[in-house]
């Protein structure tokens, strides 16, 4: 019998968990150099898991050496000698190419990467809903061109030297208009400039969050947001998000849970996205935004709005921001340019009381002194010229042409069982497979037919549901969207056959 | 008798230590309302300080609305109803302007400022020694103007979406040449694009050192490197830094005093500058680099080298850099285009051994998502048309020429007593005054003059000298130079001679 054990409710794909689980034995000594281990039908079997999770557990250690396979014969753990991977980590040797055992010294054991890595192995001409970002073929290089052509010339040396932490004062500016124009209060005082939304929150858990302290967050919800706060050794809560409607229960954050929440805790700080959330595309209606702040003024627990997607709506209307319904100066606005424009200019804003904004100046500058110059003089001119608001009001039609696109293509093609947020702007739609379906497996087979998505387990703070995923649609067009769905919906109807057929749960017999 | 204490060797000027301490005796009721307080020339005699000591720290009451002078009558305690902030702070009220005490939630009672608080209240057309940062008028803008425009051209969709945590590509290739060219080892795995050093010392913090970690500096250093290691809550040693060489015992940190402490204490990272060193100016000679470095891997301490100062070094021959001599992987190498381009551009590199880099590229990705592509992508362009090696050639020249007339006139100009380090390159110069000399207090009768420079308190870790002080050479020309130590020179002789008529410490009677 081997010690195996798979948890579907991992943040782990279950083919790594069992990748690792296999070489920890081999490490230990519990398998050994010629040891027979099941075939991968037999050991999917047992374990109640996909043959293809075997499958790739088994490629990844017969491509590290670890085991290898003999036609007719079975799979093999290999002689020590052949396996790099396999050998024990080496002691502290001094003076020769490796010396220090760097990985002792890591802070923090936790080596979180925000979903990146998902892309990495990737055929190049996957159709990818993996990330959240905007449509390059739409960038108005031109314009920025001249955008930082004319800055410089005119601003040069103030551009290209020291500058002030709180922010470029012309871009500034800029914001400031922006901000009036949106019904945003704020002034220079209340107005930082950072590199982008995952900077605002670094500079929030600084300034604010010690290790030990609460803090609240959506559940699901932004992996940075979550890698930041357990980053400073805080408690992260999630409280569900709502993803379907109920009467007298709406989208959003579920402000009973919230509250239960506050009252059971005490909370340093409450971070959620009220427009378009990530990653479920769920926005809260006007009421429970007015609740939220309610609750949070009378536990006197500051609110940090995300409000990046917040701009892409795809109707006329908008419910009014947090920051807008702020009567008690709680809400830590935080803003960016990487949704509404470009994410490689890293440049972003905090809303925030003066005192707020003093402490998060002192904090932005150990840490970086001050952001980038020239992103944000060639950000302050596109502001000025109105080339903005025009690119603004261009993707907003594009973002809302692919949202509808999206929908379509799931109402027509999803089979039963399956369902999905109606998101009304953003960036992503949340999908659940029918119960006991793992998005990560469907993954596995959905990479070998060149499409890509996020399995949802990466966005839970805990407790993820293994069947939901999310699905970024604004950097593929309408055309590639319905052929993505297509073959997701093809590939799952293929697994719920499978399923229907049956697999069951045993233990493992080995050697 | 009123409880005055002030302490000549804090970080905090003397004026600003007696202000809040007269306002903490306000609050405290010890002194009321209508109260008199002794005259400026009285008070400075009973403390033992100078006159405008306390004549700066009665103008700052003073406009505060805490303290009043009456012709003929003398200086008094104002009624509460006029002075807006001593009136004790507001208790959280609710949906008021005010609501969330923020000052309640901060995670770090220290709110340091690097120097730039210095500078606020001067005169525009002040000569300023306070900051080492970049002489302005040379920087090559209609070059960068091209640049920016040829990359936006080539890469635009490459340069405004989202990019690799460890770098923009071409940038990773064009440093790793100039790497080469320094014979300074580093691969593409070995290299990591940050925001410049102030992120670099930020990201290591995090990779790195836990709560209560200890962490050696050298004694003075760069007040920012000390913010970030304070801000983790490190336990910061500093050791002292040899100014001016003895027999055997060579400039830079000194190594006995560094082999002790890393004797007495299980320390987890050494941060330093070995060339030009920031305030000091001082270098480490081979020897001292060999022996530190076997010092680090006999206790298997990782070194920071910050190297940000060291290509601009006036001689042509240069001292190799720790990470050339690095025979253990031990070295984590920082620099940035800050000093030897331009600081508005926040663009630095960490150059780390693979497993270290690893960890640096996951913690930058939750920090800041990547560093901003198109200062990447400008400065990589900068660098492949060799234009980033001919603006260092003429920057070299014209810095050596101010250290070469900052080094004349202080020899022409300054009284005996006063001695000075022998930079070979950098931007900065350390000055002592005679023994008992306060750089801080001269520092307010120099500003009244229309002369800037950083007392050198705000530069050490623990146990500072006030009678030291920075000049910054590297903004102002040979004339500027040439006058502002003029000024200085002539303020330190008139200082000189009062201190030669005497003073006496005594008590404060009162009222």
């Amino acid at each position: 019998m081997l010690p195996l054990h798979l948890q579907p409710e991992s943040h782990i794909p279950l083919y790594i968990q069992l990748r690792d689980q296999l070489r920890s034995l081999v490490h230990a000594g519990d398998l050994r150099p010629g040891d027979r281990i099941p075939a991968s039908r037999e050991l999917a079997l047992t374990l109640g898991v996909h043959r293809t999770t075997v499958a790739n557990a088994y490629a990844e250690l017969e491509s590290e050496g670890l085991i290898q396979g003999h036609v007719g014969r079975g799979t093999f753990i290999r002689a020590n000698g052949n396996g790099l991977k396999i050998s024990p980590p080496p002691l502290p040797v001094l003076h020769n190419g490796d010396g220090l055992r760097w990985e002792l010294l890591f802070a923090d054991e936790r080596s979180e990467e925000i979903l990146t890595r998902l892309t990495a192995s990737a055929p190049e001409d996957a159709l990818s809903f993996v990330m959240a970002r905007p449509a390059p073929e739409f960038f108005p290089v031109e314009e920025l061109q001249t955008c930082s052509h004319a800055a410089l010339r005119r601003e040069g040396p103030e551009i290209l030297n020291l500058g002030p932490s709180d922010g470029y004062a012309p871009l500034k500016e800029a914001l400031l208009e922006l901000l009036h124009h949106d019904g945003i209060p704020a002034r220079d005082e209340t107005l930082l400039v950072t590199a982008g939304c995952q900077q605002a929150l670094d500079l929030i858990a600084k300034a604010f969050v010690r290790s030990g302290d609460t803090v609240i967050l959506e559940n699901p919800t932004y992996p940075g947001a979550t890698a930041v706060f357990h980053g400073v050794r805080a408690r992260c809560l999630g409280v569900p998000v709502r993803t379907h409607p109920e009467p007298g229960k709406p989208l959003g954050i579920d402000i009973e849970a919230l509250e239960a929440t506050l009252a059971a805790n005490r909370v340093k700080l409450i971070v959620l996205t009220p427009d378009f959330q990530n990653p479920t595309g769920t926005s809260m209606p006007l009421d429970s935004r007015r609740r939220l702040l309610e609750l949070a003024a009378r536990h006197q627990v500051p609110v940090v709005e995300d409000h990046i997607y917040a701009r892409l709506h795809a109707r006329d209307v908008r419910v009014p921001s947090l920051k807008q319904l702020d009567q008690s100066n709680l809400v830590i606005h935080i803003d960016s340019f990487s949704k509404v424009a470009f994410p490689g200019l890293r440049v972003g804003w905090i809303v925030a009381p003066p005192a707020a904004i003093e402490r998060l100046r002192l904090v932005k500058q150990m840490t970086d002194l001050h952001t980038d110059q020239l992103a944000q003089a060639t950000l302050a001119e596109f502001l000025r010229r109105g080339l903005f608001h025009k690119h603004l009001a261009r993707m907003r039609k594009v973002y809302a042409d692919r949202l509808q696109a999206l929908d379509d293509s799931l109402r027509k093609l999803m089979p039963e069982g399956t369902r999905w947020t109606r998101p009304e702007g953003g960036m992503c739609l949340w999908l659940e497979l029918p119960p006991g379906f793992d998005a990560s497996e469907l993954m596995i087979h959905s990479r070998e037919r060149g499409v890509l998505f996020a399995p949802g387990r990466y966005f839970y703070v805990q407790s993820p549901l293994p069947n939901t995923l999310r699905l970024g649609f604004a950097s593929l067009n309408e055309k590639q969207i319905a052929r993505g769905i297509a073959i997701l919906a093809e590939l799952l109807r293929i697994e719920m056959r499978k399923r229907q057929r049956g697999t069951h749960r045993a233990h493992v017999a080995l050697v």
